[in-house]
């Protein structure tokens, strides 16, 4: 069966739990805590020897790491994955933004404030900065769409969900992204995670 | 035709005319400099909002941003994408680490000494340190491999060669990753960027 290691206070490792379930595929989570250095054992580096969660090991026991890597492989041939080439492109686009733009800034503040106990007055004033750059960003595309790829829920909304719906344990206030707000109802009710 | 915006300096477009060179697809390049804020103006923005280069604008007139969006969605159906799924997964899972845990450091750290003109002494503590570790990591896997996905020349490569190949550039000294260096040479030959 497929295993993953993750740790339930992550985002990018509830991506992986939301597409399983979403799929039907059955899978064992293994919780792996991140601030207690799980993901730094001899063992763990074995598997990810860039100590990051999510991994899975497949069935046939081979490891991939990365979120949104393992979510396409789980997803091939579904249709969380637009079948149209451009429609796939434009996911693959919000997909790489979501690593690049978005969590560095919304998830990091998030993972700041929430767990290692900063204030939100003592962030770095870029993350804040860059956070509400992104939020805007995708407040822009969603007063436009209703989905952010190929008009039906796609990894795109997926990976993006992940820490936009816990932005505001970042600071950050999504009634000032009222797009946005109303997108991740929806994409969390068709996850199932409301 | 392809239409490229694209900046010279950057690796991040460079991926772009390497893949369409590979692929012998025309297109047309059209230089635009970031350090002269050309990916600023109301005409760029309208392209992509994100205000980033490379985009491209294909011939059907839509445009389409992200690097590694691009290079997957020109390649399609090549084999510079592996045809076997768990390849294809591992050629994604390296697509997402460039994006997340090397180019943030190792082409950061040279975008400021080689363009911002930091001394490499000046450079955060946090960018050199994680910019070692993205290339020992690159170091561990190309000891056992000579490309970093499938066997043979992929998109992981690309992307992961365009700053790979410049780190110097911002004080990183590839002599203390010999596997990297001689799969620099490899990449750039299959290329013929050397």
């Amino acid at each position: 069966m497929l295993k993953v290691y993750g740790d339930s206070i992550s985002g990018n490792c509830l991506k992986v739990k939301w597409v399983a379930e979403k799929l039907g595929a059955p899978y064992d989570w293994v919780e792996t805590d991140v601030l207690a250095k799980a993901t730094r054992t001899p063992d763990f580096l074995a598997l990810n020897p860039a100590g990051q969660v999510p991994l899975v090991v497949l069935p046939d026991g081979r490891p991939l790491a990365q979120s949104n890597a393992i979510i396409l492989h789980l997803a091939e041939g579904s249709d969380l994955i637009p079948g149209d080439s451009f429609e796939r492109a434009k996911m693959f686009e919000w997909l790489f933004w979501e690593q690049y733009s978005h969590e560095p800034y919304v998830a990091v503040a998030r993972f700041q404030v929430r767990y290692l106990g900063k204030a939100v007055s003592e962030l770095e004033p870029r993350v804040v900065e860059r956070g509400r750059a992104a939020l805007q960003r995708l407040e822009d595309a969603l007063k436009e769409t209703d989905y952010l790829a190929g008009g039906r829920l796609s990894l795109a909304d997926v990976a993006l969900v992940a820490y936009t719906r816990v932005a505001h344990e970042g600071g950050f206030d999504l009634d000032d992204y009222p797009a946005v707000k109303v997108w991740v109802g929806r994409v969390e009710a068709e996850l199932n995670i409301a």
